[in-house]
């Protein structure tokens, strides 16, 4: 929050402060590790006022991980440059310093509520960007597409470590990886939608 | 181990149930909320067996997620029906009742042991079995692109559960995915290898 002056208000430096310390903690400790107390004593400021601005663990937990997938508008891009383009955006903006995205993917392998906030970046993020070029019918079923290579690529860069795919630059991966988001961006889905595919395609 | 009259040992017997009740524990319970004890009663058997049997705790949990992909020998296979048939193998491996590879991919973000027992299974099982279809010098970068994707459905539809892909058959995925393993597993993968990518593919 910004006061008339332009200045930040005092909550406001407070609640980023804590938000912070709780990013750490999530990140390296995972939800059920991760303790408001010691959250607090990183952020320097008392556990009452913690659960007081963010209610419960749970709820900080949410407002720590808010992902925003900060898609472009799709729409005005060259159509056979989505899949490369989707792949180079996606890497630029979950290994350019904010890991919220692998954080919250390895707190959803026991955190229901991790789940919770990948299912609605999904639906509410990249369900409908990808609608914008592929429509709203197939939307779904490629959007899952796209996240389950997506998603498969942070496993296997950034908690398998597998190499070479691991150490291999975004602009190498983009062009590895491309076609196949091309394809489920904007190729044939099912048997009732070929021809959609094929035409849009 | 069967003795010689074809019978199961009784300390294998002893094993088996070990086994089984780590599976069950690592599995609900995570690595770390998992407890010897509680492994060790559910089995029926003292904790110090538990122990003389399979040593620490972290034995035991490599001991219960052996993972065996039973990759089946690629090289006989149609070239071109290479990548619907291995999603086809591994949705009806990790789906039909085994769901080790899945307790592995939730282990694994926050258990290094987990990240090991992957990384062992990619380097023994899955890139070997892709050398013998594209050759040794690209396998490995190959298999990785294909763990990214099998990996990142695992994670789609058993862990996530985005719909519409959650709930596709698994004909209906492997028509689906089929194409981007079969350009990972004989398509072009680099700028110096697009020729043996086109001799192949």
């Amino acid at each position: 929050m910004i006061d008339e002056s332009g200045r930040e208000t005092k909550s406001d430096r407070a609640r980023q402060r804590i938000l912070e310390a709780a990013r750490v903690h999530f990140r390296g400790h995972g939800y059920r590790s991760a303790t408001i107390r010691a959250i607090a004593a990183d952020a320097q400021i008392d556990p009452s006022m913690v659960m007081r601005y963010f209610g419960t663990k749970r709820d900080l937990f949410t407002a720590a991980v808010d992902l925003d997938l900060r898609l472009p508008d799709l729409t005005g891009r060259p159509r056979a440059a989505l899949g490369r383009g989707l792949v180079e955006h996606f890497l630029a903006r979950w290994e350019g310093g904010d890991d919220t995205l692998v954080t919250l993917l390895r707190s959803a392998a026991t955190e229901p509520d991790a789940v919770d906030v990948l299912r609605q970046v999904f639906a509410e993020q990249l369900t409908p960007a990808v609608a914008q070029v592929a429509g709203p019918e197939t939307a779904a079923l490629r959007a899952g597409l796209v996240a389950s290579q997506m998603l498969g690529l942070a496993l296997v860069r950034d908690v398998l470590a597998l190499d070479p795919v691991a150490t291999a630059s975004p602009a190498e991966v983009a062009r590895l990886v491309g076609p196949a988001i091309q394809r489920y961006l904007t190729g044939p889905v099912g048997p009732g939608t070929a021809a959609v595919g094929a035409q849009r395609g």
